[in-house]
């Protein structure tokens, strides 16, 4: 099972970097194989440091500014303690990971992790499928370099359906700052993020 | 917020019907708007009992054959307390409901529900694209008779792609199950069911 959420990292200066990951997980949530690309600043955290922290959460705000950039506000962070790293507090759980294997021989590399600690910190929400559009968007919005402007368009104004009809106001302004977001990317493809940054 | 689960009311001779309902629910989780169609089960059991019980889960493969059918094998269940109903026992949370106001003057019904008594049984695993497929692919089940078969059969292949790439076992079934469904029943489209039956 693919399980999507946000990764941190510690940076070399020290700083922490939030990402979207969508590691395989086996169900007892215990070992994590995660894909980042080589150009990630999660790969080079990751390959640096050995150590990072998955989080599940349904914060689709969060994970739509973390798809496209930094998180602004910067948000409440807990230190970890099984590992080096942070946690982000409103996470709905937690997975401190230890980096077991590398295989960087391809541009999207294999991180095999073990989970050597966790936490519950809220419950996840349930299904609603405003959040999941949402989430789609941000997946959308790493992808704009692979796709055409019509595409992406047409998909976005798909999206906007369920958005509308059965969300709260957080997930409307966070599919509306994607949407922006991929409409000026499409324009000037030139600086395309990468998932999993 | 439109939250998407399955309700369990009981029926006049005593058994137990489930059904996909998406209630618009308050941040608190204390206030359900329920929007049965005056032809389902639930409706007629909401307004005959006054009670029933709402649960969050990411069981797919229940919620797609609730979504069509009776379940199958019937599900564990345990006795409510605050209510005469039913708990499903692989549920993530439930929350049993009061209904304190029907409003059945158009085809679709708004019932106002007060969570009286709530629980919490297991994590929801999190975000995972192939779950919310297979709940697509369930919500396109019970509109069948509002869309041709030419529409139905282009939704279920664009779905089928997360499934194949991010689902377990569980979710490939129960979107094959669902799949199968909407194509016989868009061949024969004279017994359409209705969601939240």
């Amino acid at each position: 099972m693919i399980l999507e959420g946000l990764m941190t990292t510690v940076n070399a200066d020290g700083s922490v970097n939030i990402a979207p990951m969508g590691p395989v997980v086996d169900a007892a949530m215990n070992a994590f194989c995660l894909r980042p690309f080589q150009t990630s600043t999660t790969f080079a955290n990751l390959k640096r440091t050995g150590q990072g922290v998955f989080h599940i959460t349904d914060d689709v705000e969060m994970i739509a500014r973390a798809a496209v950039g930094t998180v602004v506000p910067p948000p409440a962070l807990e230190p970890a303690r099984a590992v080096e790293g942070w946690i982000l507090s409103e996470a709905c759980r937690w997975y401190a990971l230890r980096v077991r294997r590398i295989d960087d021989r391809q541009q999207r590399t294999e991180i095999e992790a073990e989970a050597i600690d966790r936490g519950r910190l809220r419950d996840f929400f349930g299904f609603n499928r405003a959040k999941h559009a949402v989430l789609e968007a941000a997946i959308l919005a790493t992808r704009i370099h692979l796709l055409s402007l019509a595409e992406i368009q047409a998909e976005i104004d798909r999206l906007r359906v369920p958005v509308q009809k059965t969300g709260g106001d957080a997930e409307q302004r966070a599919f509306e700052f994607l949407a922006d977001y991929v409409t000026r990317a499409g324009v000037q493809p030139d600086s395309p993020p990468e998932r999993g940054s």
